[in-house]
């Protein structure tokens, strides 16, 4: 079988399997705390609970160097595992930077690229300690990020850790990101203000490090950061959970230049866009009223947008505003599923 | 001025300098032990130094899918980056694995691929904890391994601590990788037991992990993988140490496999031909007298193979048996210097 056959999920699945049959023995497997399967993987040692994650940008695939300014693109690489970090709750730290390189790009191009790696470590406290460069046919960008679990708790945010009952939240609002990606794919023009937030969704977007702190000092236990897409990251979700989620469309909350500038397409981007890096997460509906509480002071709205139940078909349902399900074309981003980018 | 005018050494220097010049400020600047620059980045927590590395192996730069088997590769891909940690001193303990496929690579394939790794990391301790799939147009690999500094005393080997006047030594024997890569690529023959040990240096290399916890408890503080080429790593030691290297060539512990197998271009390989991932290191006399009787029992012989002394131009001296200069033609590998491979 091809792993366009099997799709991205499938793949991790059958790798995670193989590394699960591994006789557990010896120091790093007794202090392994979260393997294969989530945002990051953690261990613990004597001082707390590390955290490590590791993403890859390939050019044409992830990126186009006539859209993405090289400043941008070492903004949003080092967001993505940022990202990922804050998905745990956790503190980004230090972060490798392995580039592979045609041999004709311009040096300048490569520091544009740190100078926005650099712009985005600075305001997340974030070292670059080192990394990797060698020749390759076309840019292609790896980033491995590490950081500890925030102090004092050392909780995490995983995505196995969700409750039936638990409300399903998400910070900040969606869809930006695919539609700062389409209007600058296909040329479209709005107001200048409008413009310069979908630009700003999709090249510059902001890891959501000290509201994932919040959220696991607040008790809230589920987590995710939406890569994927809405849709596509609840249904990580629901397999690591095994249960099912009922998604209320319409409480969705579509960013407004989204709406202004899509209208009724807005809301698909909103669910299946993806690479907004807002947090999705699930808690007792208590718990989210106090974590929304606390995240209205720092300019960061909180949303419940459905609740998981018990069923083991760990399935999303969509529901419209009568609470009828509805349907969906494309549910996010697998890298080899058939008809996906 | 492209990467290929400054090459990959120098694009390195101008990148180490855009983050070095940061205001060093927070938790992470504060506790960064080793930036950009040596064969792994370290860091202090509070339960001892950390360790990461990560590394790249690009579809025909680094491998050929006619040569290596996937499960070789899968080998070869984590062992790089453990000998980055060995090169350390440390421990390796957790591996991140990012594969960038083409959609119609077999599934089969990255079984097999994970099979190699596991077998390496089994054998070494390592837990593979994570990772990234995502597709591309060749097949990318990039791993990033954790490690810690080797208990009780947390020292490292770093590249820049060499003392004038240290004897420089090199663990086991050199060439065998580049002669095995030059057997399987022109379709050499030899005898069965010589084609076996060159097809082993070449795609299974096995990192010298406990090597390097006795060179660093034995009071040993400068040292560096293999992976270059021993006149390259050594120049790489001379660079960081700000000193040069007066380098016996008739010392050098040329693999019997190769010698037999290659004649008198032999030593050329030992010299340039790079991934053999021993370990060259500086010290004392007496102290590589004392690692030298501590490694023989475990079947890991040590050769004094030159000295260090002080001399800012940090070179690379090359001297015949009657320490005359001698040059080679090629030093090693840079991936963007032209005529290098």
């Amino acid at each position: 079988m091809k792993v366009s056959g099997l799709g991205e999920f499938g793949l991790i699945d059958v790798l995670a399997e193989l590394v699960e049959a591994e006789e557990k023995q010896g120091e790093a497997w007794q202090n392994l705390v979260l393997g294969i399967g989530d945002d990051a993987a953690a261990w613990q040692c004597p001082s707390g609970c590390q955290l490590a994650t590791i993403d890859a940008l390939v050019q044409d695939v992830h990126f186009n160097l006539g859209l993405n300014s090289w400043e941008d693109l070492g903004w949003k690489s080092l967001a993505v595992n940022v990202s990922d970090i804050a998905a745990m709750g956790g503190l980004p730290r230090y972060a490798l930077v392995s580039l592979a390189l045609p041999v004709d790009t311009e040096v300048n191009d490569i520091i544009f690229f740190y100078q926005g790696m650099l712009s985005l470590a600075r305001e997340y406290g974030v070292v670059i300690a080192g990394g990797n460069i060698s020749r390759a046919p076309l840019v292609f960008i790896n980033i491995a990020v590490y950081g500890v679990a925030s102090s004092p708790s050392h909780r995490l945010l995983t995505r196995s850790s969700a409750e039936p009952g638990d409300k399903i939240a998400v910070t900040g609002s969606l869809g930006g990101s695919a539609a700062g990606l389409e209007m600058l794919t296909r040329g479209l023009h709005f107001d200048p203000e409008t413009e310069s937030l979908l630009r700003q969704s999709f090249l510059r977007p902001c890891p959501r490090v000290k509201e994932g702190q919040i959220l696991v000092s607040s008790g809230v236990q589920a987590g995710i950061d939406i890569s994927d897409g809405l849709v596509s990251d609840l249904d990580h979700i629901c397999q690591a959970s095994n249960l099912s989620a009922r998604l209320r469309v319409d409480q969705v909350p579509v960013a407004a230049c989204v709406q202004s500038a899509f209208g009724t397409t807005a809301v698909q981007k909103a669910l299946v866009g993806g690479e907004d890096y807002e947090l999705l997460f699930t808690a007792p509906g208590e718990i989210i009223d106090n974590v929304s509480s606390l995240l209205k002071p720092v300019g960061c709205p909180v949303t419940i947008i459905g609740e998981m139940f018990a069923d083991s078909a760990s399935k999303v349902v969509l529901l419209d505003r009568n609470g009828q399900p509805v349907r969906l074309s494309g549910s996010g981003w697998d890298h080899f599923a058939k008809g996906e980018v």
